[in-house]
């Protein structure tokens, strides 16, 4: 779980890890943010007419509920805890790789199929309204006949809207359809929650364009830098996203059933938005940096003006006066009578010369 | 409908949306503008000799043209009444995916084959002469054997001139083809309109290019500014286009005749005239950015020139009028018959020689 | 026909146009600059052994030539007549699209097969020594068997040298080889010009690299950026040429023989060639640009440089002289013998003393 | 061998280089740093149950282990004696432009297949903790029936934790396996190397970034720059290790078993990652560079502003105090009585007065 | 040929041209550099056992050799009395089209196939020790049955190191096989002297790179800029070659043998790692005009620092020092005992407090 906020963003966020190279391929070894939030696991068991849902304290206990022709749905909050990632890779005969790779927080979004189930890593990405703050965590889905089970790293409620279709929709088409139009559903409700982060993040774009039509101070600079950052992040875990639909939608394995095509093809859109959108905003961030070093100099500009306008004034004039405050012993004006009006002459016409000629060249 | 002028352009119009994260998928949800306009439906039928236009109250009023081997084109006029488009939805048959994304006009332009009908999203771009304003909004299309039917946002007469040319020729092209060639009469318009939009922005650029070569403001800044976004959300609406015209061309669907081929391939060349020339503007709308900088470094430039031989010039002769202004007793310069001329002279040679040596330098 | 001279090259030029939106496809309105120059139709007939050259008051006088298994090379000067467009069409049974096509001057460039015939639109650029300026135009070419249509805007020679070839060469390739190899012809004609003018852009690139080097002033700014507007146009218009150029190369239309194959292979590479030195051209005035912004940097911190010097070394001169150009009454100094002298040691020994430290930092 | 710090980083590792061009293809010439290090040669032999290792004083004392069915790892260190390449490329009959390729540490990434071995040459990349350098060295592989053969440039332990997994896990995964799975894992332990190193560069940014935001020096921007080119570095090192592992993947060589191929397609992801986060490391250097040239513009302004200020506001009072100065015998207001506090009055006055029009100009 | 120094670097030589556009497809006219060097042919002919070398007369003394089953190797230096390859034409039966690019040495690399022949196009570049310089120069090259013939611009050695292979190495590889690894072992010499080149200009940047550190002038500046063209006008020249390589590596030509394809692959690598090198010098140079201009930037900042500096603490005392230069009568401070001491007092405190607050502001 990483917050996306410009002041906490780290560059550590954007380093993929690997177990220690020294441990051999297959190892399951957390990596990731220390987490000390306790495991939890919950399951959902449907078809079009019964549900169960329990909070399990092992995994043993949804054995029953594994081979009875109804879609389970496991649930694992935390994948710290690598005890119950490799009970899953026993019970539900998981390829050492994934199991690996279900403990490794730091993956690419990606989509692996093997023979009796699909295996999808996916970034979820979500705005916190009490906090203000953006999150990021990993989804990792094993899809099989009959059961989906999914791995997340923190206990939040993205998914709940699903849950709740599920629990009361008796009859409606996520209780008629399998495991594959499940593993939609929770794609597609993921897909739908980088939306809002993009319009949190549309929001802020918005802002900073009018602070910086008003004001470009050094602070807008920094928060257009950290906003250039954070979409840098967004587009590295939403690019792959694009390929993982695709590859499921153009799936034939025997999990993913036809009729789920023109599902996955609707998600498929919609990541294509998400990517788009992401590219146009940094499109519009590096637009709003032209725009601010050229108001920067524009500014620069008038510091100039006024500079150069008072020192070519006033040092002409402070010359003028220097003159006569010279000390010679045979200097004829200091003599005159009207030596001192011809002076204030003199230097006012100079004065108004000057401004008529700035007004002209459009300095002033 | 959004307006694309420079001042009134948000970033919300860039940000695609989805139903409630929560709903299910499928759910048909108005996403859009508030709406307050009336619902409108009108129809024509016809064939090569008859011809039948109303303005229906309800859907139902349209079932006896359906069947009757006449193309019969269904126009919505506003999207937010879902009502209408669950009745098309059952009477039609469409799937609710699609019914979603009629409902939503914040799609991706795309297109989509279903096996009784295609369902195509497009976005429509028009310039209102008497507001000076460009508009840009959604219009869904259903075509199927004998009948399209097409959602807009609002009440404009973009396809006026096609009704027209239905009603009239008698005979005429339209007339004789079916529903693909009329599917293809529609976008051929609408991409049509695009060309008035860039004329628009073309005379934009060309006045821009004008001002910036005689005086550089921060308006004018600004202005380049909300240009280049104007063509990043212009430039968003139209690339996808071209997949969906192309994929509509090669598509082996019943609905596609052989014959409209050759019309397809045509607005198909239109479509990629106006992305290159959206790539074309934004190019040029990139080089008046840096040609806006070079001018500003050069008028900096200028205004430094200057201040710098105000101040070359007299702060020197402002220091040796100060020499002379020194009250030592014993300055044996003071009391020489001569200094004062002599000063004057020596003051007038230094000024000739930094001229001279200015103008050597080119900053004269 | 475009001018493409700095001053005159304006944005209306870059853009396509398409015929009234409200006007049904196909159908045949000119659109272009105005144009009075009268239509000429000039016809060429040839084979190996006989030749006929003919200037034509109508169309009908070039029927006997049509079948007679020679090949009948037709020109029409000026497209804004489209009587003559549309007699075209109902002898050689053309699409109306196509009709429509050549009365469009702001065609991208495209090939489209039809059963009988062939129909090309290429864009023609030549350089009139007289003038010294560069115009383009459009060409469209409709190649059938034993018949080649072309329009051309405007009366020029660009295509001379080629009738010249067909009339004297007796025997020579042309005349032993049919309509396909006259069209390869043309397109070599029209490519290998876009050569003279790329020759008359690298002169003005050599010219303005020179100058720049010389002298940055802002007329150079105006011109190396009109040199990069011109650019984006001839790129727009020689970039779909390729593509033209290689469809007819792996074209298996009857009308092309496959002995024709090397030679389009031929004038494949030569618009490669073109297509590439443009973009070279782009990347050079592009590193010009910088070139000049960096000079232009550079000359402001030689002038930033002269100032501070003089800044730096007279105002605490100014501020020396002014101390003892105080009237206290009580300034000791004032009344010994050798303040004066002493007074200019201590300036001079300033002034020696800030030149050194100057000359150390390397700004003198 | 090559360091890969900042100031040590040349531009001669970056050129690739091939034998004298006058020698003849295949010559097995030693082209890299000069080495005095003694060549090593490690062997080890295992299967399920059986394991040996040795350091061997020849070539030929391996012979026995090559055909014995067991797994035989050749590890040479030292590519500098092309002496033992040769003896390699006889032993096991290898195509001269392998030789020569190995003998060559200035290779590309890339892999070729034979009809009895594959060779495979990959880029090394590791920190040393204790020097806090980066190195990168070239390894080539030889994979055979039964055997591998592994040439490095330094004897360092990147591939150590491999070496003791083998020894150790009697019966673990690679013991079962053969020469194609020990391909993968010494492939593997060097992806998962380039990680630690991309770690020490991104907290390199990190460190830039912080330091950046407080004070922007010189040094600093020779840092983000010296940093960029070690990102061009590494870039071109493990862009082209992407199409090797794929290579593989995709490979039909006989050597290749197809259970091997779910391990490759892991250590695949892995080199994307890499690839992914050198792209992304490169973007945040150059918003580094932004950022730096925009701090050091804002910098300017602030200078500029206090400049302004002090001329400002310092230039006309001392034009005041001049006027006074003067010696001019009919000055009127010498002689009054209340000038001295008159002229105290205007002068601060004229100061608050600036001082307010500056402050609503924000320039103050 | 062309020098590719800074200085004589012209825009010319990137000019493609081609023969006057109103001449005949196919005719042969030289065009390039005026040349009066003597035309020479210089003939080696050579199978395992046997080798004979000649400088002929004329190409007639070659027909013995032709047929014999040995291979033969005619070059020619100087192509442009087109006489010669006229004979060459019509002696070996070659296309017109082929003779007329052998004659036009502004030639884009290209490889053809003819039933007989292979025609290839490369561009060969050396560097000249003694003076220097880098020269550019096309060589094509026709591969038969049983010959060769090669076409270069001038007299140089490039291939001498070749042609000393053959002589001396009976029995060697290049001895045992056909024309097609003659055409290999002429492009893996001249592939081989872009890397000396390259060595050259890595030298250059390395240089520059150094120099930039410690002085950044105007000429630095042009050198950058020059070293940039230098670098489009490598790629324009070795990126065809790519496409080269690869067309004749997968070409299923009779006179290609499938020994010869590991070798072709060999040589593709070197080109790709020419390619990817001079991308690389590519970004470095940008990334030097980069630093270059921040580095400007800098120096200007500190120029701009110490005049500020002078400015703000000796224009506030000029006008202290400017107040008691006043000639008011009533100016009690004038009379006081101690005015003048307090005055310095006031003056020197306000110095020191300036500079402890620039200190602060970091501008000390």
């Amino acid at each position: 779980m990483t917050k996306l906020l410009l002041k906490t963003f780290g560059i550590s966020k954007l380093l993929p890890k690997t177990s220690k190279p020294a441990s051999a391929p297959g190892t399951v070894t957390y990596i990731g943010k220390k987490q000390e939030l306790p495991v939890k696991l919950h399951m959902i068991d449907y078809n079009e007419t019964d549900f169960t849902e329990k909070n399990l304290e092992s995994l043993v206990e949804c054995l029953p509920f594994k081979d009875n022709h109804t879609v389970t749905w496991l649930n694992y909050t935390g994948v710290h805890d690598i005890q119950n990632i490799n009970e899953v890779g026993e019970i539900f005969q998981i390829h050492p790789l994934v199991l690996s790779d279900i403990a490794n927080t730091t993956q690419r979004p990606k989509v692996e199929e093997y023979d009796n189930y699909i295996f999808t890593v996916i970034k979820m990405c979500y705005f916190k309204e009490n906090t203000g703050e953006v999150y990021m965590e990993q989804v990792s889905l094993l899809i099989g006949k009959d059961y989906v089970i999914s791995f997340q790293e923190n206990d939040i409620d993205v998914l709940e809207g699903l849950r709740e279709r599920i629990r009361n929709g008796k009859g409606c088409r996520v209780r008629r359809l399998g495991s594959d139009y499940l593993l939609y559903c929770i794609i597609d409700a993921i897909v739908d929650n980088y939306f809002s982060v993009l319009e949190n993040i549309g929001g802020q774009i918005e802002l900073l364009e009018k602070e910086l039509m008003l004001n470009a101070t050094q602070e807008l600079l920094a928060k257009i830098y950290g906003l250039k950052q954070e979409l840098v992040y967004l587009r590295k875990s939403i690019w792959p996203m694009r390929e993982v639909v695709s590859t499921i939608q153009r799936s034939e394995h025997d999990l993913v059933n036809e009729g789920t095509y023109v599902y996955m093809r609707d998600v498929y859109d919609h990541t294509i938005q998400v990517v788009e959108t992401v590219e146009t905003f940094r499109d519009m961030a590096s637009g709003m940096l032209d725009l601010y070093l050229s108001t920067m100099s524009n500014k620069m500009n008038e510091i100039m003006k006024v500079l150069t306008l008072f020192a070519a004034i006033f040092i002409p004039l402070t010359f003028l006066a220097g003159i006569y405050g010279m000390n010679f012993e045979f200097m004829p004006e200091l003599k005159w009578r009207f030596s001192y009006p011809v002076w204030w002459f003199i230097t006012i016409s100079l004065v108004v010369g000057m401004i008529i000629y700035f007004k002209r060249k459009k300095w002033l």
